[in-house]
């Protein structure tokens, strides 16, 4: 086994935030389910802008926030992902490598730009996200390391790469070469409309073991077993996957295993002003506890501290060290 | 005298911040004047953002600031600044406008690329900034467009028009043009340090009647009268200018006329978490008063609530409406 160079490596879109606060009646107006993320072509990118609010840009992605997570908290990681050789594709890369992750991900040359995500937020803190997948459709498995994936704890990897078109074959040689370096595969089911488009996929994907953790919210475990009663879905889904975590928002979250079901409160927060990137640090706690050798309850607390700090700002990406919040908290780190 | 078609109209550099958290340390390493604005050259730019942290970017300037202040609180708003045409500039663009202010100045189609501010915010929540002034170096009188000027109450300029070449020639001509429409000029200082470059000549634009509104802060204040007591420097203020406010940070600030010295305190606030844009939201607050036809206490009051809010999350533009602040206030709007 070659040596572990990496806690938590990750792959995923690489995208840019371009975020905004807007009323519910513009949703309405723009059409946009709320709550969810809607893929979009680019002319549609440039009608949402022309109408939305003034914006801040952010580095986003959701595999990507997650690892940023990860290194927050003082763990070795890596991200794979495709951006243009543009102003926004040197924006998202310095963005991770300042956070401390190795991204080495050759950009694109030519063809679409850097992916953007249109993030709303409304006034309760919920966002509803429009992504220009553009250069990020460009994730090839030529872009996968066998040898860096070789040398990471964990791989994790986003349903959102179903949605390119060769990003999922990425995403299996992948899994691949981490399971025959005797690697963690985890995989987050990204959101329940993802789910609706590629059900049977991502089923088969836990079934047969391809990955070995799975994230779920409430909304995509429901959509992943067609119902809509959360302990029907939970008993289905423990029995499908080795190891399994539900985030429920202000309910927590339910770590579930063949052994027990696990409930962890989530942390306390002053107000939740956006939504935005909760289930990625939550996963980035989970990860970086798992890769430390902590127990699920602890992992559980570590994602339910980083998710709190994430919502109570504008933005994907964690303002303050994770590692110091786990600290205050007297959680391990 | 032509129609009334602006409450107030701004004339400053339009810049795009690239804000990111810094310690103190990062800032002796750099070499950087720690709360003041340095004027940087474009490798200067790349360095400093390759060393720096995670960033988020967020439309900027000063007088850019204010004006969209102005707009949040329900008035009539313009902006005349140089971008270039491109992405950057789009953003500027876009987020300005989409704030309610009107802007119309041409972009460059060549030449240097948009301004970027490299904003270190340390955790004191000071502001430590450095700007490459880019496409807003060609700022030319040619911008300021007659009747516009006219048509505004109060026209608001900003020092840091004395950097770029031609900036100041388009200054003299807006204040000219406002005065022969029998409308009202107002400046800020906008730095220490930039009153230390253009001392004598803010001194003549204040004691000639050039402007009739001056804001400064305590260290601009200090640094225009060359002494390090506060009160002999207002004395004299008092004595040049027609009407002065002196920001004084969580000391609140003095409005210095030729009747009276009114002192009104700071609004409460939770944490300082940036505080960049605290004099630009103050200059809003104050100015959107007097365009309303307030005393200068109330004002004051309204440019002390829109501090508040700027400097309680990170950038330099308000995240919600100003004038739902001041009606929570009891202020008039």
């Amino acid at each position: 086994m070659p040596d572990l160079k990496y806690d938590v490596l990750g792959i995923g879109n690489a995208i840019v935030d371009v975020i905004a606060r807007a009323e519910d009646d513009f949703l309405v107006t723009q059409k946009m389910q709320k709550g969810g993320m809607a893929l979009i072509d680019e002319p549609r990118a440039e009608a949402i802008y022309d109408a939305m609010g003034p914006a801040v840009e952010s580095s986003g992605g959701s595999a990507a926030n997650t690892i940023v997570g990860v290194a927050g908290f003082g763990a070795r990681a890596a991200f794979v992902g495709k951006v243009k050789d543009d102003e926004l594709g040197r924006t998202f890369a310095h963005d991770i490598r300042a956070a401390g992750v190795s991204f080495d991900t050759p950009p694109a040359s030519d063809g679409p730009s850097t992916a953007r995500c249109y993030v709303l937020v409304t006034p309760d803190g919920e966002r509803t996200m429009n992504t220009y997948l553009g250069a990020a459709q460009d994730l090839h498995p030529a872009d996968v390391d066998p040898p860096q994936i070789a040398a990471a704890a964990i791989t994790y990897l986003e349903g959102y790469l179903w949605d390119p078109p060769h990003a999922k074959e990425a995403f299996r040689k992948a899994a691949k070469i981490a399971h025959d370096a005797g690697r963690k595969v985890a995989l987050t089911l990204s959101d329940a409309f993802c789910v609706g488009r590629y059900r049977s996929e991502f089923l088969d994907l836990i079934k047969t073991g391809t990955v070995d953790l799975v994230f779920a919210n409430e909304s995509e475990l429901k959509s992943l077993y067609e119902t809509a009663d959360f302990d029907t879905a939970a008993k289905v889904l423990r029995g499908d996957a080795k190891l399994a975590v539900v985030t429920r928002s202000e309910k927590g979250c339910v770590v579930v295993s063949k052994d027990a079901m696990i409930e962890v409160p989530a942390a306390p927060i002053r107000k939740m002003v956006d939504a935005t990137g909760a289930g990625d640090l939550f996963a980035a706690g989970f990860l970086f506890g798992l890769a430390r050798g902590r127990d699920h309850r602890t992992a559980a607390q570590l994602g339910a501290i980083a998710a709190a700090e994430v919502i109570q700002h504008i933005g994907a990406r964690p303002e303050v060290s994770l590692k110091g919040l786990a600290q205050e908290s007297g959680l391990p780190v």
